[in-house]
């Protein structure tokens, strides 16, 4: 080993070590150790020296006493978000991306890195039945989903891009229960939040595409430009599949982008049993699809998927000399990416998919699918809970009766047992218990609402109604609004 | 060990093993094998399995050759890009993130890791004199800029977010050697590219305030909507620092939003001897700094960074209450971001500035500092090479005389010998030699020319010259534009 290897060697090593301990500690040790930020501090000394550093023993002390108190999204007791638990071989193989350090906008710096990620999305397309599609990896869903709009407004008005906006207003359309990252980006883009039509959805969540229709016909009779309509394929709270082939039709009626919002749920695809959840994705013009969540690689790993090539590059590319300067212009991929400099969120999902197989994946989806089922069942046959709706793929919304949901999740957080999140359901505050890891068992889920059962004895009564007419309502059950479009000079 | 770990274990172990044999290699091997896509693609196959996937040896001999068939651009070979080497800290707080995937928007979520990405943001801060300000990472450098001038936005029209554009074009200002995604981002705000004006640079690269001030003055007077002063410390190829003091004096005149694009140069703020180059930076608006350019943490490390508090919140805030629900607001940094989950930035920057402290990092960036002017140098008293300009700090622009500038990067690449990029520089390609690897040293400089001499003496002469009037004329050296503003209607 020579001079230059060796610290990194020692450095890796020590990681290794801390790794080991964290692994055998992780098992032991509650969920999360609860602490407001502030004890935290107290008890973590976080300041960075404004001198001289510290040396290798106390930094990795250092680490070793943050590694303890992260919460433990990597255990069987983590429901809390749309990601949980912990893929090995995908972790391996990030861990190799970190030590190699490639930059993913082109095949000069990238060399095989580059061949990965075109294949990642070239084998996503074909799960989606884009047949001439290509895609390329963004950093997150909310940046996902906004790579598609803004490939929409190209459609829709090619020369915004150069010249900036026409003097009528751009409206889009997404279900009232979409992401938070549809109105953002809407707010990102300039085309302006009341810009979003928020469409009304039925009693299992997913959108109408009557109501969408009308919602469109008013704003072209109102003037607007229509340019993008985002159903979802798993909703953030309920886990809904909005229905692709009518929602299609409309977009087709209309000549509008149609976007799927795939992130939770696109994975669906890859199981023979849930797959019909997606029936039509081929008809959409872009998906975007989260790797991170519901098949487990470290975050992130979004993708933006298109069904035609070349869209991407129209919109994202901008000459820049010094960096796109080799001749293979078809794996520089950072011609067809939001971002300049790009780290590398390939190596990981190769790795794991490699080793998975679509045989593997689609045992594992199915396998989240059924958990949520399982505790679905178990709250139907408790004469004390109430299930939301009936869910549709991997989140599970409920209430203890009687019992205030947010109060329940601090306590079940508080004590260490479980870390879960509530949420909003037709004005109430309910539990969203999401089935995401797949080392779990019904044997995690049981374990789950014993705890939740505990909690709920020892906690006092309270009402879970959300006041309607509270000035934070909450944006992710926000009532349905079919406004008139606002356009220029608003100000 | 319980069963639970044992799989991670092994896999890790693995990792490992992997990665030690690859510093072995790395030290041994040519910068990059080169192989043209398809070649590399014919000795490397990286299909996914449709049915059931592989052992994991099969897995990891695959990523072993991955690895090995890796541009390396953790050796000092590497100056191809504004980032090179392997600070092993860094990478081993980057190893650890990869392992307790926290994301992080939310305290509930990350726990210490928010409190550290706060110390960081809060640190750097306190190096440009923003007294109350805040910060939070980005998903690189070119959306760090694009949250400033969503910000900027924001505060010129704030009605946007909400009701899209007023009827004025809204126009933007920036050096014609500013990085790309300035006009790019233009695209993406939807103010349009065509509302960027390009300021003239004066022989060293750096932007005129007087030319600044002018073009302001006639987008005035022709109605338009000036928002935002970009000032670029550290341009992409002559690493060029726009003199920050007068431009702010421009932007205080007409009450404008300045920003500094400090991706590659705001770590000089570092360094005692350059910081100078900085001067005036308190008075900006906003700061973005890339930890992973100078700093040399693994990408991405990107920080944008506000003079006062509570204005990324404004931009970025959108209400998700099954999201965003614990009493720690100020530590939920989803709300300050642009993305939604966020993968763990900060750890690695966490440790590495532990263990180099502030005098680490002061010496780090004098020694790139010096690695350039060494270079400049060695290239000023070479009667066979041309300095393209003096430079003022991390990058040198030269040409061999007489020289075709891409194909020497080509030959020195193809021959395995170094990696290094060319750009244009007045209308001339040049090479551009980036000093960004603290492992370097002088002797490796030196071992760059001495390469460069060789190939040079069988590389076929040919002219350096840049046709004005070729189609694709490059952005990077793009002639200044003062342009009427285009505004609605232009499609």
């Amino acid at each position: 080993m020579n001079d230059h290897a060796q610290p990194a060697r020692d450095a890796f090593k020590r990681a290794f070590q801390l790794l080991d301990k964290h692994l055998q500690r992780e098992a032991e040790r509650p969920v999360a150790d609860f602490a407001p930020p502030a004890e935290l501090a107290a008890r973590l000394d976080v300041t960075l020296p404004e001198g001289e550093g510290r040396d290798l023993d106390a930094v990795f002390d250092r680490l070793d006493q943050v590694l303890d108190a992260t919460p433990r999204s990597t255990t069987t007791r983590f429901f809390n978000q749309l990601f949980s638990g912990r893929d090995p071989v995908a972790v391996a193989g990030e861990i190799l991306a970190s030590a190699i350090n490639t930059s993913m906008y082109t095949y000069k710096a990238a060399g095989p890195h580059a061949l990965i990620e075109r294949a990642l999305t070239d084998h996503m397309c074909k799960k989606l039945a884009f047949h001439n599609g290509e895609g390329v990896l963004a950093p997150g869903g909310s940046l996902a989903n906004f790579c598609a709009m803004l490939m929409a407004r190209d459609r829709a008005v090619p020369t915004y891009k150069d010249h900036g906006p026409p003097p009528q207003p751009l409206t889009l359309y997404t279900s009232n229960l979409c992401h938070y990252s549809i109105p953002k980006n809407a707010n990102m883009m300039g085309v302006g939040r009341h810009n979003v039509r928020r469409i009304e959805t039925d009693h299992r969540g997913r959108m109408l595409p009557d109501a969408l229709d009308r919602a469109i016909q008013q704003d072209l009779d109102h003037g607007a430009i229509p340019f993008f309509i985002n159903a979802t394929a798993g909703t953030t709270v309920l886990g809904a599949f909005d229905p692709i082939d009518p929602i299609a039709d409309v977009a087709h009626k209309h000549d509008l982008w149609l976007h799927i919002d795939g992130c939770l749920g696109a994975s669906a695809v890859l199981s023979t049993e849930h797959r019909h959840l997606l029936d039509g994705v081929h008809r959409a013009d872009s998906v975007c699809w989260n790797a991170h969540k519901a098949m487990g690689v470290p975050l992130s790993c979004s993708a933006i998927l298109t069904r035609e090539r070349g869209l991407l590059f129209d919109t994202f590319n901008q000459t820049a000399t010094y960096l796109f300067q080799s001749d293979e212009d078809q794996f520089n991929m950072g011609t067809m990416s939001i971002q300049c400099g790009r780290r590398n969120d390939a190596l990981k999902l190769f790795a794991a998919w490699l080793h998975h197989g679509d045989a593997g994946y689609d045992r594992r989806i199915t396998h989240l699918f059924d958990l949520a089922r399982h505790a679905a069942d178990i709250v139907r046959q408790d004469p004390h809970m109430t299930l939301s709706k009936d869910p549709e793929s991997m989140t599970v919304c409920f209430e203890v009766d009687g019992k205030p949901s947010d109060d329940l999740c601090e306590r079940l957080r508080r004590d260490g047992l479980e870390v879960v999140g509530f949420a909003h359901v037709d004005r109430r505050r309910v539990i969203r218990l999401a089935c995401l890891n797949a080392d779990a068992t019904t044997d995690d889920i049981d374990r789950f609402f014993h705890h939740l059962r505990q909690v709920a004895a020892d906690c006092p009564g309270g009402d879970n109604a959300v006041d309607s007419s509270a000035s934070a309502a909450p944006s992710d059950s926000a009532p349905t609004t079919v406004a008139t479009p606002r356009g220029r000079g608003a100000q």
